[in-house]
């Protein structure tokens, strides 16, 4: 349903990136949780552009939350969380109101929309309207964190730099959402800033892969055929820019292994817990989890925004053209993307788990 | 809302591997368009196993259509399809009610459904359910074709041997789905079965890549959130048993390049249409197609059930025990997966492609 | 979303009153309840045709459960029910093909469906089709039963004649479920069976009021916008052929009282559970159950087919013409809708109260 | 879904009646529809509190759109509409945190929320939050009546005083929607206001009936099961606040007809197009448009809130307790409400055209 997405948890997205405002409606929420608006400031200071990859801090958007908290506690109705744009001048848009940016949704938007789509920044596409579903899952996040469940996502790769591997998931994930920039080796992130700022200062862009770890989710929690863990979250993860392919586990590697070597063996722990010897599987076996740790790895193209002269077309004058992006763009968003990823798993397990265990459960 | 998937096309998934019956309800298709039952045999056969990989060739599955189509062609309410399951005697399972398979959704199934569920052969879980969705997609794949969209899916790798590229997307489709075995250098086909033989002689199994091409979608279809092509495709997708990974485009592949290498180049062409120079989007951008041909991968594990002994639980002594599959089972799936493939791809395009052009567009 | 009804628990239909097969897919009923196949035939045999209104009885509909229930218990995966339509041979329909019965869906499926829709007996519009939801609702009330919810309908009025109101609605409601002709005072009862009988005699038919008493639901049932308890329950009972009209307590007597009369004042009672004085609001109180008793009432209209002459049109000759129905046809349906509304009640409020407890919540 | 209603075209409500603003999203409207915020304006003032059902006029809500619409068209992507709550200052809910008022939703939310709902004003309950639901509905209605379509309701019934009944359908709903009091017979008005002020000056409130009438709806829009036009339409218009009844036709009529006086005659008229003698059904068989006008009726209870001393409960206190309403309250609001049916019958039949039709129907 469009711009709607979620069963019992669900969340309703607007903005375009120049409008008045962006922002987004979240509905199931468990009566009762405490909101956190530090928190959730926090969270959205992750996504924030960040100076040449430098530390030096910005503040986060200035978001509203409009309806559906009282005296710092969710109420259970609808929450309404709006961010205003603030510098929404008219500058000159007039050669990207036919000039279609290759890798963008300009063309597709003019194609959809039959020429009325509001084409300023992006409109309606821009990443900008991620920041929305970061501050609602600033809600969810810390309510899941008091049940067990903890997400983190490191950049698993990024401009031709692999970061190290997960070791200990429920301290990795900890020390990964403490982080800017997050890889589980410093030396690691270094190295692709520095690939990254080469790529800047040529007028291009690097893309890479997000690897998210899920801790603590039950087991039994997703559907066998079409609502399966995989499905919804991949459909969930797909709306963010830039992700061309999601893969659970060891997804496209597992192709190559026998099946003895796949399968994932079961132990019971010396507490009486059933275990997994491996994951290659990431905790999902026929589409419903398993209680060893969520696994998925997420691909982000490089941005599509780079100065160096493009070839694409005018659809006013219907003639083949040229395109350079002028002024300053993110060489890199991967490491931005990190947060909405968080976000949207946040969000999408929260719905599956409240589905599972009653409207209440998040605050119970 | 769990088995069932779809907005303006919708299908409803039922039955078990022992049950009575198997089958799908179609809604949403447009009234007047012509039944093939025959076609619909073609299609069941291809997912149909093959007896070690010879071309000895087997009766599809037995269906029936139960409601939705008078004289000949649909009336535009629910299609009923339901496939007898023939050959249900009870023979003992004793042995594997308790002790779960690795790789397979035993344990899992046991979790959600609280030891309810029905264990024999996979239950709800198994491959077979996804006969009926072939059998809805026998419906309306002929209709697609006559709007001139195709869907074909070869098998891009299997057992450690590369299948060659697509060149011409629409007849290298129409080559492939005239094939038992999808490749497009059959050469790399034998190869791969021999494998897979070798694999099967081991006790073991194997995986692979299926590769998707969808000529002929117009431009425009998609939504910018949640209900992406890529969200939606990805979503049924990975109701497919063994499905690990979803990629579009060049999918994993675009993390290494850059931006300028990444984008692909819009131009007009000499009948004055937009096309793209290269593909490495995979035809969709900001989630919805541009008219060039939609191109995904799906990871596919190999087939969890092996004659090799594993590690594994029993749940009902709590124990640690092995296990070892008793007679023939399927070294691999790949090649069937690929009419499964084609069919979820086809019932998902169709919802989407209703939604945008009305109830009856399907028959127009 | 067309033939599917419900969210953690849902319902799909399918089926022509003259085709193979009539069916329910019933989805998200809690693994682990017992399934009583002869209780779901006595819940059929309440809506099947009695011969002049007497009680010769006749055999139910011949159902198969051929998914989902395993072992006698339910599986929590889809439930199949199929109910063989019996005697299908193709008499003669040709003036019905045109003669578009008034009353009756005939020509609004023509225009709908494009001139292809299945015109015998009423096709997918026909009552026959409610025998499914009977069905899937005899696996749901006896469940419900034991968490002490009870639904019982009686036939308010009919033919002009009064029923009695409910008094004592715990021990009307199951005296009613014990009844074939739903009646509290089965004195009004014979005289309702005489009017239906003399209009019978004159080639016409009648219409009447059920009231429905669910005892026993909980309080916080039930969402403020749009999913209200009398916004779902409306949507589901209007698919009901005939019914044209829905209130809740007093629902249209509402509008000629007093805000000060038509409060139901609160109060403690001596258990210390807060109950209404009076109910005139039906147990509902801005869209949620507030713990009395839900009350509401569905104006059935008089059976569209009658042998007097009507005026009409035929849409092959483009002609207007005159129709008298042959043969023998129900001369009133109130008394065999009756537990087609407590079936839809059960289906619906099921859905409710699991996604508010989750959906394991029946079966605990 | 809560609070998103709607498949093609939905809407999300959000708010409380003392939080910072209350809005809708509307997700789905045709790109290329002219927004005129005037008509908006207009709209949003018939639902306007006038004093003492005085015409003092009085400003209409301030509402901003803050995305989906750009240079005066929409988009085609997600509308939100914003109103501020402009005096939320913190007087003394004391009493009525704990006392709850009769025939309102206090206890029920109470109930539902654990006791963390927004208890000022009625929070997310408030008849406020249905001005969101006017101001979407002011985007759709030219370009529906630009279609042909017009949307009319009157005060049927009013303080126990009828109004005239329909005798021109397309005039008297023009002649409707240019009335503040919308009935069609203005002496009838003036005997319903007499009869409100009286009520008011006894410290009471009073109901009635609001009758709706469309024209120009064409035929073939609804579906046979479950998203019947009466099933679809119901759900929706039980949302508002008060209202307790939904009959469509001549409804509860209906049931002390037979069936040859209540089926309604086809035939063609002098154009060739198919009409009814009658229009007893309401322009509505099997759930399907037939073409002619729909037309419906809402129960609207007395408004609940009166200056008359009341028996209830303190659920602080735990104890049986007394409560008069203090300050001024519209003791009646029938005549409000009666923009809200047609904005609400506005946006469900829009998403049912726009099924039908396609997406980019609303402004071909």
């Amino acid at each position: 349903m469009k711009n709607v997405f979620g069963n019992s948890v669900s969340v309703t997205l607007y903005g375009e990136s120049h409008g008045a405002a962006i922002g987004a409606v979240i509905d199931g929420i468990a009566p009762g949780i405490a909101v956190d608006e530090e928190f959730i400031a926090s969270l959205l200071l992750l996504r924030r552009p960040s100076d040449a990859l430098s530390t030096s801090r910005r503040e986060a958007d200035p978001f509203t939350i409009e309806s559906g908290v009282f005296g710092g506690f969710t109420t259970g109705t609808p929450i309404s969380i709006r961010i205003p744009n603030g510098d929404t001048r008219s500058k000159d848009y007039g050669e990207l109101q036919y000039k279609m940016r290759p890798g963008h949704a300009d063309y597709t938007a003019q194609q959809k929309y039959n020429g009325f789509s509001d084409y300023r920044g992006g409109g309606h596409f821009s990443g900008r309207i991620t920041a929305a579903l970061v501050a609602a899952a600033g809600i969810i996040i810390p309510a899941l964190n008091k049940k067990g469940i903890y997400i983190g996502t490191h950049i698993s790769r990024c401009a031709c730099v692999d970061d190290a591997p997960f070791t200990d998931y429920e301290n990795d994930i900890k020390a990964l959402n403490a982080k800017q920039f997050a890889v589980l080796d410093d030396k690691k992130g270094e190295q692709m800033k520095e690939n990254i700022l080469k790529a800047k200062s040529n007028g291009d862009s690097v893309g890479g892969v997000l690897e998210t770890a899920v801790f603590g989710i039950p087991a039994g929690v997703g559907e066998p055929w079409f609502d399966t863990v995989e499905g919804l979250l991949s459909h969930a993860l797909f709306s963010i820019p830039a992700i061309k392919g999601v893969e659970f586990g060891d997804g496209f590697s597992l192709c190559d292994m026998t099946g003895s070597c796949a399968n994932d063996a079961f132990y019971y722990d010396e507490n009486g817990a059933v275990k997994t010897r491996t994951n290659h599987n990431g905790g999902i076996n026929g589409g419903i989890t398993n209680g060893m740790p969520v696994i998925f790895r997420c691909a982000v193209k490089p941005t599509p925004t780079v100065s160096v002269e493009q070839e694409t077309v005018n659809i006013n004058t219907k003639e083949n053209t040229t395109l350079s992006a002028a002024g300053r763009h993110d060489p890199c968003i991967v490491h931005r993307a990190r947060v909405v990823i968080d976000s949207i798993t946040a969000i999408t397990l929260c719905d599956m788990l409240t589905t599972k265990f009653g409207t209440d459960w998040l605050a119970k």
